[in-house]
């Protein structure tokens, strides 16, 4: 084990994954979360013992993988937040999905405390979180890319290097969430006009992903609805806070998304009918009952 | 050279390829065109000589590989149509994304002349064709398979066989090309989008590609706007007529889609405003109209 030490916030469905990269990257990895049995268990599968305040002024390294902005913000800034605790030259690694503005403050309030902000959303889902091959859409100062190099390397397949400043990793995981929600829930609605036309679910998984109409999306969310499993291991209500986002950025551009914009109603219209907290290929229940259909169950 | 013997008709982007490619697997075969330039360049690349009144009765197979259902029935049933020419039980291999029910007509109309129909629509594009790896979605009776499979083996790396009856096929082709094309301007709206935020189209290439964003359309469509060329492998005015085909199917089964129909949007505005004969990436040129941006220029 390294004498670098790192701290991450969130032990959630990619924190914890990111957790135990950490920690067999050989990184001294303490874990903290409000849900304290999600903190024992990382305990006792390799992570170190210590409150946050007694370690604080040690760390390398802070890494917050937390659901959105307000959490990160609170978590670093709110009335027991962690900012003021560390030591000057911590890495502050941000992994939520946050607009690229936020970012940008977030970099120099932690600027003035003398901590190197990395903007640093991921892209890969809690598989990739686990194994430690994420991809990184990282901008920050050089120094901070230095300091936060071990925690990077270690959660990541692929660390993308994308600007010296705050802003420009949360514009392009913008850009991805945009296509990977949209593509989402248009798998969904190929899967259910299909199903319209005879094509059965899983007959629609086996011939397309050999088609042009390919993407990560099918590849990784089609199963769920073949398989009838909603257990959400991405929730849908993850997308109207994400193509929120993306939208209100897009807004602020003006710029016009009307394709988004009609992807992000057919979430809206999944979480309102009570599915929010269902895997987010749950949208295609959406599209299944305006029509008729009987997606396939659970076996 | 075996004693097999097919004609293809249309000898575009797609059908010339595929022509090539039963050409190399060792097949006697004809080729036609209302363009006789490129019949005589096929001709002078292996393919046979003669006209088709003379040919007709000893083929084995015809390939149809014409732009839509208009033209299909025209080749087979027109003023000079080819099917009362042909023997019993040749085989009819048609190509054209066209609705499932004008599959189910074209089957019956040619079963009264004893002829073998296959609904035989396929995926992968102009360089697949030629490679002779297509996909091809492919149902209809088995003696037609049988007859056909000289020819569906010489054109492509994967046959799935769908069904026992015309329709099966077009209706998987409706739901590719419904992926495919909401998709492909999925893509271009993200990139232009990310270009408000700072993200040069090059960037988004290489970044998106390794994320969960990713798509065959991306892969496929982006290179073209990053590279500035829009030289038509496939057109804009490709999906006015194949997303106008998903939603007239959709609207007979009652099944509202609302993200086709968006991205359905996005394709008349490029062909309205005279991008309709340019590469499908020029959709890009909408968005970057609409946002004030300038996109990458052919270098």
């Amino acid at each position: 084990m390294s004498d670098y030490q790192v701290a991450i916030f969130g032990l959630g469905a990619m924190g914890y994954g990111m957790a135990g990269a950490l920690v067999r990257a050989g990184l001294k990895t303490y874990g903290y979360d409000i849900n304290t049995d999600a903190m024992t268990r990382f305990q006792n599968e390799g992570g170190a013992l210590g409150a946050f305040q007694d370690v604080a002024a040690t760390l390398d390294a802070a890494v917050i993988v937390v659901v959105n902005a307000a959490q990160t913000e609170a978590v670093l800034f709110g009335a027991d937040g962690i900012a003021v605790k560390l030591a000057k030259g911590t890495a502050v690694v941000a992994c939520a999905t946050v607009a690229p503005d936020f970012a940008r403050s977030m970099e120099a309030r932690c600027a003035e405390l003398g901590l190197l902000y990395i903007d640093a959303p991921v892209s890969g889902g809690t598989i990739k979180a686990g194994e430690g091959t994420l991809s990184i859409l990282a901008a920050g100062v050089p120094e901070a890319f230095e300091k936060a190099a071990p925690v990077l390397d270690a959660m990541s397949a692929k660390v993308f290097r994308l600007g010296d400043a705050a802003g420009a990793g949360s514009s392009m995981k913008a850009v991805n969430q945009m296509l990977t929600g949209v593509q989402i829930a248009a798998m969904a609605e190929a899967m259910t006009f299909g199903m319209t036309q005879g094509v059965e679910p899983a007959q629609f998984l086996e011939v397309i992903t050999q088609c042009a109409g390919n993407s990560w999306a099918l590849e990784s969310r089609a199963p769920s609805i073949v398989n009838g499993d909603y257990r959400p291991l991405s929730a849908v209500d993850i997308w109207p806070k994400d193509l929120g986002i993306v939208l209100d950025i897009a807004k602020s551009a003006k710029f016009s998304a009307p394709i988004t914009a009609a992807a992000l109603q057919q979430y809206l219209a999944a979480s309102g009918s009570g599915l929010g907290g269902e895997h987010d290929s749950a949208v295609a229940k959406v599209y299944a009952r305006n029509a008729g259909l009987t997606l396939p169950k659970q076996t």
